[in-house]
């Protein structure tokens, strides 16, 4: 939490519309986006009402920006593509994925309300969820299907291809919900950093195998 | 619900042993075991505060009698050796636990507090859930452990079995947690009962090429 301003150090706009961002991401995190109330997130981030409609123009507009705020640092700190370049091969932009996938689920220095807010959204989706879809998760869920479409063949079904990316991103996005039951599952497996990167790692080489296996019952690429 | 008894017809002991399950299950789900007061799940099933003393000990101990029931239930409707004999192949005994697992997490057959109130225990785990890990989840791990062991062969470290394991639940478990989100990313998809059958059957030969390559890049099995 930043220090609540004093008297003598009026807010810039700058860092009022960031403090705001941040109340509110915790309020809508805490109990949803219909029983937040605007009220609540000014009094926390130290604002007057008014600056809500100023810097966002209502609660909607506000919660889609906190949404938003909420996937860009995720993906930011770790990018998809991270360590990729134009000649990289289909099996490195997976691998890519599934790493940056993974580490982005086990991420503790994000602030907590950031995955909360996601889980949230999973459960309950908002309109919110849909600009997200659009311009976000949707582009990057068609990238992942063409990079499969490269290593299964390209006459791979996209039934085929729609499969084995439900199959990718849940073995990822298992530990996003379901983390406490998997440590007293399995005590003697640490979720440190190296713990995290092996984890990454033996997801990719399940389903490297799998789309390899895949292709081969295909008859190979074609 | 059941209706409310009349004064003319007092609840048998089992009855009322039954209501005061089903209010204590829906009042877990939504409060979550700390907030859940045992005085409003005696109002819900129209019992007194003795009747918990009487037939659970306490709230505790009811806790985790419905914890139980819900894990229960969920597994009877839908057994993970269903269609199993003792010749059953182990790529049969796979197949079996994938597809049951995929159709408990689509039922909604069940009572909805039931779904809920298992997605609390593995975001925040209470001590009810090491008894369930001790008695009914954590056997049917080492079933499946056993299972994958005789598929990938038997010379397969513990560590890659605990991965494939966490791969093949991660799987499965993802719409428990997301399905509004997938819905709305694959709007084609449809997950009546013949869209989550053929799921679950993706899932499960998916996991067949992997299992399957991991073993052969062990030099097959031994």
């Amino acid at each position: 939490m930043k220090p609540m301003a004093t008297k003598t150090s009026p807010l810039s706009e700058r860092e009022t519309r960031s403090r705001l961002l941040n109340a509110a991401g915790e309020v809508f995190a805490e109990k949803g986006f219909k029983a937040a109330t605007v009220r609540e997130i000014c009094q926390r981030a130290g604002a007057n009402v008014a600056a809500i409609n100023y810097h966002f123009g209502d609660k909607q507009k506000l919660y889609a920006d906190v949404l938003r705020l909420s996937h860009t640092c995720a993906m930011e700190r770790h990018p998809s593509d991270q360590g990729l370049s134009d000649r990289s091969t289909p099996e490195e932009r997976l691998r890519a994925f599934i790493h940056s996938f993974v580490h982005r689920v086990f991420d503790d220095g994000q602030p907590a309300w950031q995955g909360k807010l996601m889980s949230r959204e999973m459960v309950e989706p908002t309109r919110a969820l849909d600009y997200l879809i659009r311009h976000e998760i949707g582009p990057r869920r068609d990238q992942l299907n063409q990079t499969l479409r490269q290593i299964v063949g390209r006459g791979a079904s996209e039934k085929l291809l729609r499969h084995c990316t439900q199959s990718i991103v849940g073995q990822c996005a298992f530990y996003h919900h379901a983390r406490p039951m998997i440590e007293r599952l399995y005590p003697q497996q640490k979720f440190d950093a190296g713990g995290v990167r092996e984890r990454a790692e033996s997801i990719y080489q399940f389903t490297l195998a799998a789309l390899r296996g895949l292709a081969a019952e295909r008859g190979g690429k074609s």
